[in-house]
Order: C-alpha cells, then structure tokens, then sequence
C-alpha cells in the first residue's frame, strides 16, 4: 500500500518576501521584506520584472540567514509563465544546482516538500523560491491589462510577488516541517477559467482527506489550516466540502488569497492567487505566528489549477493539485 | 562548501517507451515498447495524442513491472507543452500523488534524480515520465506544420515519444543509478532557436567537469557518455569545448539526438531533441545494453534549453541546463 505521507525531519531556517504595489497597500503590506511601488522592479517587461522579483527574493534570503551562494546544495524554482522562464532568469546569476517546477500555484509548497527531500538525501541547505506576477499573468491567461477586461465576480487577483525559503537540519529557525503530503491531479468537470476557486477545492480536500486518514490526526489539534489560493469562493467550497466529509475545518481554516487583500476596499473579487501569494504569507504572516510562539502547529496548503489556455480552448477541463506541509513551532 | 553530487542508492527497475512514426522508422525503432503509425494515438489533438502517449507509456510500465497503481509513492513528470499540460492531463487518471517538473529536454534525468531523492526520503516506488511530441511542439515553439516553414541545418527535430522508469531499492532491474549531479542554468548568449544544441552544449560541459571534479573519475572509466539531445550540432560544440578542458570525451560520446533517426534518410537535420528524446533513448537502448553485461557504467545526462518563445521575442538569450546520472550494470 501506499505511503501517503512523509515524515521530514527538517527546518524552515529562514525564508524572504517581495511584493508589488497592491501587496503592500493590503492588510499584510507592512510584513513582507520588500515592495515596490510600480511592479517593474526596474525593468522592461513585466516578464523581466518577474525574474527581479525572483532574484530580489533569493538575494534577501540569502543576507537574512548569513548564507552564501555556494553553501546552497540545490535550488527548486517555479512559476506561471510559459516554460517556466521567470525562475530560469531570475536564478540564473545563481552558480547553485537548479531543479525547475511546474505545480502551477501549488509550486510553493511542492517546492518546500522537494527541498525537504533533497535534505534527507545528503544536501545540507536547499531553497524554494517561487513568484507571480499579475500584469504577466493577465495577458498570458486572460488579456492584456490594456484591453480592460471586466472580471467575474469569482475571478482571482494573481499576486505580485516572489517568497524564498531555505531549508536545512539545524534545530532553529522559523518552523520545523514536520510531515508532508503530496497531492494528486484531481479533476472534477470545472471549465470556467474564471472560477478556479472552484476547480481547486476538491484538490485541497483530497490532500486533507489522506493526510487525516493516515495520519489520524484532526482539524482541531492544528491552530490553523490555510490553503495557499482558493479564494473566498473556492475557500467556501472546500469548507463545504469537508463538513460533509465529516472533518469541518471551523474557524480555524483560512486561505492567503483571502489574507493578502481587503475585499472591501481593493476591488480584488475573490481573492488573490498565483504561485506568489501563498509563498509571501507564508514567508511574512504564517511563519512568524509560529516562531512567536503564537501558534504550535498549522498544516499548509498550496494549491493549483494545472490547466493551460489552449487546453481550455480545445475543451479540457480544469486539473487541479494540492500539495500539504504540516509546520510546528521549534520548542525553545 | 557546495556538495555537488548526490550519492544515491537507487535501482531503475523497470522502463517503458512509446514513439512516433518517424521514431519507428529510425535505426532505434524495433527497440521501443510500442509505436503509433500516425502520431496521433487515437485522438483528435495533437495535445491530447501527447497525453495519451503518457499515459500509455506509465501503463506500459506498470504491466512489465507487474506493479500497481496504489505501490507508486510518488510520480515525477513533465513536457514541452504550456503549463506542463501533457503531463497533469495523461497521469491525471493515475490516483498517485504528483510532482509537476519544468526542465525543458532536461526533464528526463531531472525526474530520475528527483524520484531517487523521494526513496531516500521513504518512498518504496517512485516513478518518473516525461514526453515530447513533434506536431505540439511545432506549433507551440515555431509554426503550425502546415506553414511548411523551411528548418535550418542547425534545427533538430522533436521526437515523439514519452518514457516511464520505475525507481526501487531492490537490488534488481535494468542498472543501479549509483550517483547524480544536478545542473545549474548556464547562458552564454545564444538567441538563435534553431540551434539549441549551441545553447545547451555549454551547460552539458559544466555539468560534466563538476561531476569529474567532485568524485575523481575520468572519462575512460566510461563505456558510455551520453548527452540527451545535442544533436549533431550541439554534440560536436561539446566535444570540442571538453578537450579543450582537458577531458576528451572521445568515441565513447553519443547524443541520444543523434542516435533515434538515420541522419542520412530521415531528414531531421541536427537529429533529434525534446523531453521524449532521451527518455525513450535511455529506456530501449542504454538500459538493455547494461542489463545484458554489455557495458557495466554509463554517464547519461539530459539536457535542456529553458527560454519560451516569448523570452526570446524580448531579446533574452537562451538559459539551458544538463542533469548526470551515473548507471552501473547491477551484478548478477
């Protein structure tokens, strides 16, 4: 039978946030490590911007936790552009040995729990650095942002944004991840790219299902369960769905695209996503409560919707993925 | 200091490939699994006839290595195509948690160290698929076939085909994968298209001479060395930029590029290339030669180009990257 579940020994020992204008305009602006105020990061193309952000992410990193360059054994990276360009750029000036990720927006986690791997293979310090960006997002996905296009009300805001994180075996940090659990492409008929929310709650639900059912854990041991980008309206879903599975999440569940925006006030629908946005709150908001001390224990959810424009367009519906990293506080 | 290889104590125990028709019509063709005679494996896009390959190629696997489904820990997988669709949508059937890779041709021997690395970490099985077909690639990288667009003599031709390796730590199969070392991304400012094997030779050498470096070993040691699509452009850029480091490879170097089609009647100019490539190469070739005693240890490294269309639109140059295993005959 299969092992759902792995069992990491491994720490969380820093990790780094960069975001755009909007990001820092939200109720978790002040957070993160670093923003910028027109979301070019200096650059040309929204595309290059990309990659700064990602680079910007890596290098503060790096200066937080004192490491350098080559003490980094291999470096997992991904993003939403086409082939995955944002990282290959932004990580090239990097001399570290490079694995390349597609998981859509469940590639922070899918990165962590790799990197988590690659330690208990020998590496001493591996990193995860993952990154979106909206105006690259819109007119890869959707139209160029000229064209002015009106959202639907269950739309997602993709993020502006790159988190890092490096991960190693010494008994410090900012968490200890403790278990994980990969998901698996789950695909239940959803085909409006409007409403990914939707298409990634029964993903979300899978990962949880199989982690609770082997590891006997329940909802209410953890202080929190936050899913990386379902939004208010997949965020509803999933509730949903797990109260008819028996295991309601209560009030304890949140979503980081529900926690990067106000609603009210940011015009942002249902919520933020893309590979960035669970990456910066777990970086500035979720791993600081649990190396203050405020929280003891969270599960970790990153989720994605794996489908492409011209998949949409030739009738495919929308596969979607969930990856789950339970996060402990490091005992003092 | 950086650990640069990996040792692994891993055995691919069993391997599956599925081409094309020109694939089949190569000097390679009655090696593989099986063949489709029009590339479209019963369905209606060429994007979905990529699926279908995938999905075929893992079932193939499952049936010579009389596993099933819910023994696989873990799936390691990834294609040419946007958004890694071919691979989410040809596994999204198998109810086996899934890790999206994004290494462009590379992705062959990034999905082997990786599963090599989920064993380490407790897997039982893991498995690693990836696939190129030439129709998708085609009209995604350059222009629809119909175009009938002249090719340049230093393009190669994407291979159709998808490769599935089961990985173990039974002291069985096909070839133990003893070591690995895995690629940085190398650009030294190619920006032509059509000649990619220029793009990735560079980071084929880096990787080689970091391997070298590390364990002691020469290139004599070898029965094999073989790259996963330099073509015959790019193979010859390696061999010249090797000797001039002081490490010639020799009549001991091969391209898998160059060993799937008759240079001479199949019209395929620089030879073959994509994700499909070394997969298929590795899986009816190099592996039987080592499990029939012929050669007792191999370097095979896989190697790709990571730019998108729209990365070289805006003038970057082409950042590629080489991932080495090294696999040993397993004694009897």
């Amino acid at each position: 039978m299969r092992k759902d579940v792995f069992e990491l020994k491994v720490n969380l020992l820093a990790s780094a946030s960069v975001v755009g204008k909007k990001e820092s305009a939200g109720p978790l602006g002040p957070l993160f490590d670093l923003r910028d105020e027109d979301d070019r990061f200096g650059k040309k193309t929204w595309e290059s911007a990309e990659s700064e952000m990602q680079r910007i992410a890596f290098n503060t990193l790096l200066a937080k936790s004192e490491k350098k360059e080559n003490e980094i054994d291999a470096l997992f990276a991904g993003d939403l552009q086409n082939q995955c360009v944002g990282s290959a750029y932004g990580l090239m000036d990097f001399n570290i040995p490079y694995f390349g990720l597609y998981g859509a927006c469940s590639t922070c986690a899918e990165g962590i729990l790799l990197a988590s791997m690659a330690i208990a293979s020998g590496c001493r310090y591996a990193c995860s650095v993952t990154s979106s960006h909206n105006c690259v997002a819109e007119r890869q996905y959707r139209s160029p942002l000229e064209y002015g296009a009106q959202r639907a009300p269950t739309a997602q805001w993709t993020v502006t944004g790159a988190g890092a994180f490096l991960l190693g075996k010494e008994e410090r940090g900012a968490a200890r991840i403790s278990r994980g659990c990969a998901g698996r492409v789950i695909e239940m008929g959803v085909r409006d790219l409007a409403n990914m929310g939707a298409a990634m709650a029964p993903a979300a639900l899978d990962t949880l299902l199989r982690f609770f059912s082997a590891t006997g854990e329940r909802p209410e041991v953890y202080d929190c369960i936050v899913t990386g980008d379902l939004g208010f309206e997949g965020g509803a879903i999933l509730q949903d769905l797990a109260r008819a599975e028996g295991i309601p999440l209560g009030k304890r569940y949140t979503d980081c695209g529900q926690l990067i925006y106000d609603r009210e006030t940011q015009d942002v629908h249902a919520g933020g996503s893309g590979c960035g946005c669970s990456a910066v709150v777990l970086s500035a908001y979720l791993l600081p409560k649990l190396s203050s001390g405020k929280w003891r224990r969270i599960l970790f959810l990153s989720t994605g919707a794996m489908m492409s424009p011209d998949s949409i367009k030739q009738g495919r519906a929308i596969p979607a993925i969930a990856h789950l990293i339970e996060l402990e506080a490091i005992p003092e």
